[in-house]
């Protein structure tokens, strides 16, 4: 089943600023032996997410920098395709941190089953993957939403945001999106159930967000930072929670941009801003995924995936995704299901 | 026992950046006449606090802001000398919000009688008082330190920061103190026990924190913002907590200061800057009074003031304390006790 030659995208140099193709070098090896204990794993499906930027950085944040040369990291799933461990059989479907390359080696140490009944094998790495994670345990549990809240969140229509303003709505809270695009926008509205959307891109996000927010914002989740963010602090509500996923508004600047300086804002607001990392809620995710799988079913919670087709385009997508030119969880789809 | 005439200080102009004298007028009055129902105050000590500053704008911030022509907000500690109400006994000592002023008649709503054997008068406005109260709730219940954990207090030498020192000592943290010359950081080093101190005037500070703070920084108590609380961000563990308290740095800035963008780094360390005002916690402050006149009787807490006589003299104290010449908890000595 596997082919004899194994395509790799390592990080040929750190990024200054955005990106470029010739930070990724795609390089060419054997397909490897899984050793007693290991298994081989074909991907299928790999998952490009905005934390990979920042473990291009030399700055320790979330983890570890990736080294030069070093295969990229990222999430896979993908079908065992030789196994020398009684753990896990030939043919069976899993999801891992296996990085950007067709072909992965594993001890079985950090993949998970994918449970098949639960949604199509690229849910794994989306609105029941990680993404589905942040948002429902970043969104429920350090936004601490209320029904009746008025809630914002930006990236909307994003692999995160999708989720947030759905669980968002299931939950009875009014819910504002920001997005960069009139597709986007129309989306989340039309599709999603949001009440409002805000084009970041286009409007004044500070008026924008005081004309669909009359009472306030009591949660904003926040996966971009920066000009949208301070506009959220000049309307947060006595009491208001900002739940911090990310942002990716600031990833691409080597040095920190400067903004108004805005954080005290939160003393007279009584307000928090609090960080939180998916790893966190660990032992929960059963729980969370067990829940989004079951909204799904009762047709509370759709998804949208921008799949792009071979690893050889990995680069440019994720260049892409930087610039916000993704619509939905962006995928790449390495080999057939 | 009164004068015929009450000396008032009114909000002339609002301050445009840093006050300058000529934002308050010295008004002469009649002392007022208490209607039934009512008491008249002769206020012995009058605090000066950078709230106050916040009142000045338009904005709406913590409070109401004042209007022009009004006397400025200020917490007093007054004898009645008259009393038109069964609430009040002529010769009583009480504090309240009455004012930058000699006089003033109050229903009793809003005056606490002061309990004479806790401290001297003029710590129901330090240290058993507002600032007191901030400290105690903002640190243990905002700040939520452990024993052991590493805690750095901006403005240390302050109304609130040094109370905020002492309790992070009483604990059993490692307590690290920023402020603004020489004598403050002897101060807290050697009078409160303070294990470390940075002058952010001379120091570059997040190279002192680094050195001060070998383990990290698990508790920030913020009463500055600006590029102390920058240098801070450098140096959060995981799961730290920021307690804001307030932003005297940019209280005299009429536009946000611009300033890096670091509020993202809380993601990766899964911390928290959370705003608090100290009337949130109003239904407990006897128990923090208690808890401080305790630890004051002990030797465990103590206190600095800086005394400024005569009303006629706030004006120019409030400037100094706006650029942080104050050493202590600022007060006006209005009349003897």
């Amino acid at each position: 089943m596997a082919g004899s030659v194994n395509r790799q995208v390592t990080l040929g140099a750190r990024p200054v600023n955005y990106p470029r193709e010739s930070d990724f070098i795609l390089v060419e090896s054997p397909v490897p032996e899984p050793d007693e204990g290991e298994v081989l794993v074909q991907t299928i499906w790999l998952s490009l997410d905005p934390y990979i930027r920042g473990r291009m950085r030399t700055v320790h944040a979330y983890a570890t920098p990736m080294e030069l040369g070093q295969v990229i990291v990222g999430g896979v799933v993908g079908r065992i395709i030789r196994s020398r461990t009684p753990a896990f059989s030939e043919g069976e479907i899993v999801e891992g941190s296996l990085g950007w390359q067709e072909y992965a080696v594993s001890d079985g140490s950090g993949l998970r089953r994918v449970d098949l009944e639960l949604g199509p094998l690229s849910t794994a790495l989306g609105v029941l993957g990680m993404p589905g994670m942040t948002a429902y345990f970043g969104f429920l549990e350090v936004g601490q939403p209320r029904t009746g809240d008025t809630v914002v969140v930006s990236a909307a229509s994003g692999a995160v945001g999708q989720v947030v303003g759905q669980i968002s709505r299931i939950m009875g809270c009014r819910t504002i999106g920001v997005a960069g695009s009139p597709a986007k926008i129309d989306y989340i509205i039309n599709e999603l159930g949001f009440d409002a959307g805000i084009n970041y891109k286009t409007e004044n996000v500070s008026d924008s967000l005081g004309a669909a927010c009359p009472l306030g914002i009591d949660v904003y989740f926040d996966n971009v930072g920066g000009e949208v963010t301070d506009a959220v602090f000049d309307h947060l509500n006595l009491g208001a929670r900002i739940s911090l996923c990310g942002s990716i508004s600031q990833y691409n600047q080597d040095e920190p941009e400067p903004g108004p300086r805005k954080m005290g804002l939160l003393v007279g607001r009584q307000a928090k801003a609090e960080g939180f990392l998916v790893s966190q809620f660990r032992d929960r995710h059963d729980e969370g995924r067990r829940r989004i799988a079951t909204w799904m079913r009762e047709g509370k919670i759709k998804y949208k995936e921008d799949v792009v087709e071979g690893l050889e385009n990995a680069p440019r997508a994720f260049m892409g995704l930087m610039q916000g030119e993704n619509f939905g969880k962006l995928l790449i789809k390495v080999s057939d299901e």
